[in-house]
């Protein structure tokens, strides 16, 4: 196992803790406590939290100071995709293999457990006795401005209106840098924050998580074309059979190679430019766009 | 017109026109924005604004520092709105005389104005440049809190579960405080904070929206006895039909309006140990339990 991948493995049980831990002793109703933390507890990826760790471990120690920030992004993430699962919107009956939350449960209870995601995640930050009010609020604008209606929201809108239409690539990367890049970049940006880089740095980091959510999609996009359904735990072929707008679609498989080839060249430069160009973050960005699943 | 009347209309105008230029210059999508605003700008009363600003105003001057937070909890209140009258909630076409969000628009659309909403209220808080960092950590805690699984979504999965059943006065009181109250309790508190108002007024003043948030109640399932349905901008007599845990159907129409007064005692008991007895708070007690709409 390389360094990277005990890294990532370490990451994730200790965020799985976290997470876990999070919501107890709290005086939630059973049948919603039960829906959140079914879908927080589905068996994600761990994605953002890992990369805000990553990003905070790139430049200073003692990475428990990030803990709760990254448990609220993980609730953030985990609200857009019940809400994005139901019946008006994807109408997903499956997710990493587990049935959806509204269809284990209920489309009310779906709804609100999302609602209640969301909300928790703020009240997380606003809570954690280990920053500064200052570093709070810092961080609750952002993830807000990241998740709201000028951010996942908005690609989430766009995706929907985007639906029924043939994209071109510019389109396409906005649709993405909104809906799955706000969040990637929060983790980024909130992880640097904190472990107090300088504004030039985050200025850089900002550029580098631009295209690392670039870069993850296209991957994704490949994968649905290449990938062993096995290990992605999802069918393959389904975008390319609803015409859908995708990379590979758009450029052919070699240009979608192509393309991510381009970004991972400008992400690079950008992790240089910011001082973190032997880091966790540079591993990570090798490590994710040569993913299998 | 009184002079609580006069105070109520004048709340409302700021409060209108602050609501309205809280989504300008923003780069939100159209149709999010258009559902956003159609439900931010479709008639409500402002309780809750005017609530805040009254607490404000009773221990403080020059309540303009509290203008973006009241704007934040009617956002909050609206998303609640929206996601209430969903098809798999209360499947409800009209509200307020006006078609609901996902009848205007789709149910999608009104999923994610709702979750728009919800998150850019956080936003403008963190946002607010006449606040400290203290001051936006407490208000952003205490919201996410008052409308989070612990506090109004708690009560909306009360309210739910409590349909089919017959509740006893405790139970009833129980989810009113969750799913009306807190909110209402957060104005009364928030405004007092920036007021700088002593920890034990707020004591105080806490027991007095809790007993407020149940006159409010009350005189709702009261009106949907005896009142006009031209005032109230909908029919009457639907609780009977549906045979629905109210106050009048738990204790007749005689016992609410009994229940009413103890609430009334008991709220103005806690308005007096505040420091609060002659104050725009006393008044609108006064207002809001007399109110045929």
């Amino acid at each position: 196992m390389s360094t990277i991948s005990q890294y990532i493995e370490q990451s994730k049980i200790t965020m799985n803790q976290e997470i876990k831990s999070s919501l107890t002793g709290k005086d939630i109703p059973d049948s919603l406590y039960n829906s959140m933390s079914y879908s927080l507890l589905a068996g994600g990826k761990r994605l953002r939290p890992i990369l805000l760790l990553a990003s905070y471990d790139t430049f200073a120690d003692n990475s428990s100071k990030v803990y709760k920030t990254a448990v609220a992004l993980e609730m953030v993430h985990t609200y857009s995709l019940i809400h994005d699962d139901l019946p008006a919107m994807d109408d997903d009956d499956y997710r990493r293999g587990k049935l959806t939350n509204h269809r284990k449960f209920d489309e009310a209870t779906a709804i609100l457990a999302g609602d209640a995601l969301l909300t928790y995640g703020f009240e997380l930050i606003a809570s954690d006795e280990l920053l500064t009010d200052e570093e709070k609020t810092f961080l609750i604008k952002s993830l807000a401005i990241a998740s709201g209606p000028e951010g996942m929201i908005a690609g989430q809108v766009l995706d929907i209106d985007g639906e029924t239409k043939s994209l071109s690539l510019e389109q396409l990367e906005k649709i993405h840098e909104h809906k799955t890049g706000r969040l990637i970049k929060f983790a980024i940006i909130a992880g640097a924050f904190l472990a107090k880089t300088s504004e030039e740095q985050r200025k850089h980091l900002d550029k580098f998580a631009y295209y690392l959510g670039l870069i993850f999609q296209v991957q994704d996009d490949i994968l649905d074309v290449v990938g062993d359904p096995h290990k992605i735990g999802k069918p393959v072929g389904s975008d390319m059979a609803n015409e859908k707008s995708t990379y590979p679609n758009l450029l052919g498989l070699e240009g979608a190679e192509k393309q991510k080839q381009q970004y991972e060249q400008k992400a690079k430069q950008a992790l240089q430019l910011a001082d973190a160009k032997e880091s966790y973050l540079f591993e990570l960005l090798n490590y994710f766009s040569k993913r299998d699943h």
